[in-house]
């Protein structure tokens, strides 16, 4: 392989630059952190898995109108991706109140929220990547008027998609984060990976509330068996986007 | 005096009640606390201040025609106010950066804002008071639609009148916190105080950074000539209140 350019590396890809000057590589790593980076580990074969299950889901979402920056994968934790502009922003739909949303309104773990909240945080470790309300993403520049409600629609859209093939999968999508970028033409495209370190997954064939976590909640809180319920996860995700393939192994 | 029942008892104030069940009396602490009570202190003379620097602007507001819960001052450290249930928020108006603004966002000190920012807080000590989206406010049930655009609009009228009221004091009023509460005839009232407890406050006569504090950010940050900025933006407030009173003085 030829020296490649690296033009950035983040917590869990590297992205190199590639001959042509609108398209880059993605690998991803096997590194984990959490909390903003203060806990940091290994999940063995992560980086394939979270590589595989991101491009099932992109192909998926293209399926169903939305664009992506996903182009193909040449090998099992490479993605070539349309080079864009990344947002600084995190983009997260939540379906039932989990994580940051329990610690800081009180709500109890695992309610089932009436409709899909929306929400934007601040990609910036140094600030914690903190809330933000429509206002402060204005006053930021972070965001147009329009932007926020085209990612808002979009993000919505993501859920209905994704919910509805998680829960073919017998997975319950809890809360997932997305990222958007601007390509060369202006156009929005979802990027970054969609994957057990950017959703909260819950089993539905499980009701103990610590086996049904099939996601970095398992890093996060040392719950065990990482590896296999990443690996679970892929599984079901390749299943359901082979049906017929499934079907015939059984 | 007779024995007063005691009906609640909070970090700045405690609220008696009265022989009328539609008023209670609210006497002003000299106690301080800041960071979520983590710092605790007195300001000695504080609560007579806030007493007497909120009766001059919740009358102020009142000829501005924004209903509050204020009723008269029987004594320097004490008020007689509508009673009201408080909503459990906290409607911060910000005109300048300063403070959490500057932690969550990377907004530089004193940055002055494009338009007015108005903010609401989750009033909930355990969970250390959290910005809460408009979403969230709804989601928690918090306030109505209809009610979060009234306290928005409120706000800003209040930040209109207070600004040009501190301006004519010689204070630049940087940012603040109100709190409203529900009466018995379902009348919205601004409510709770309006003092250096409660408002960032700038002396427009001094350009160093430090000295410029007229509020409780010289307590959070042990600035140091605590009482002596309160006792003088009492005595400037005083003076704005009565313009002819001060002329003759000097």
């Amino acid at each position: 392989m030829p020296d490649r350019i690296l033009l950035y590396e983040g917590k869990a890809k590297i992205i190199y630059a590639t001959e042509n000057p609108e398209i880059v590589l993605a690998e991803f790593k096997d590194d984990a952190t959490a909390f903003n980076a203060l806990k940091r580990g290994t999940i063995s074969g992560k980086g394939a898995i979270n590589c595989q299950i991101s491009q099932v889901l992109f192909q998926y979402l293209e399926q169903c109108s939305i664009a992506t920056h996903w182009i193909d994968c040449p090998s099992l934790n490479q993605m070539r991706v349309k080079k864009v502009k990344i947002l600084p922003l995190e983009v997260v739909v939540r379906n039932i109140a989990a994580g940051s949303l329990c610690q800081q309104t009180g709500l109890p773990l695992g309610e089932v929220l009436v409709r899909p909240l929306v929400e934007f945080y601040y990609k910036n470790d140094a600030l914690g990547d903190p809330l933000l309300t429509r206002d402060r993403l204005l006053l930021l520049k972070l965001a147009t008027e329009n932007q926020i409600d085209q990612l808002k629609k979009l993000a919505l859209e993501c859920d209905r998609y994704l919910s509805e093939f998680f829960s073919n999968c017998n997975l319950t999508l809890v809360d997932f984060k997305l990222e958007f970028g601007i390509d060369g033409k202006s156009q929005l495209l979802l990027a970054d990976e969609i994957s057990p370190d950017t959703c909260r997954l819950w089993d539905n064939l499980e009701t103990d509330p610590q086996n049904r976590v099939m996601d970095k909640d398992r890093f996060r809180q040392d719950l065990g068996k990482v590896e296999n319920a990443y690996q679970q996860v892929l599984e079901r995700v390749l299943a359901q986007k082979n049906p017929t393939r499934n079907r015939e192994k059984k």
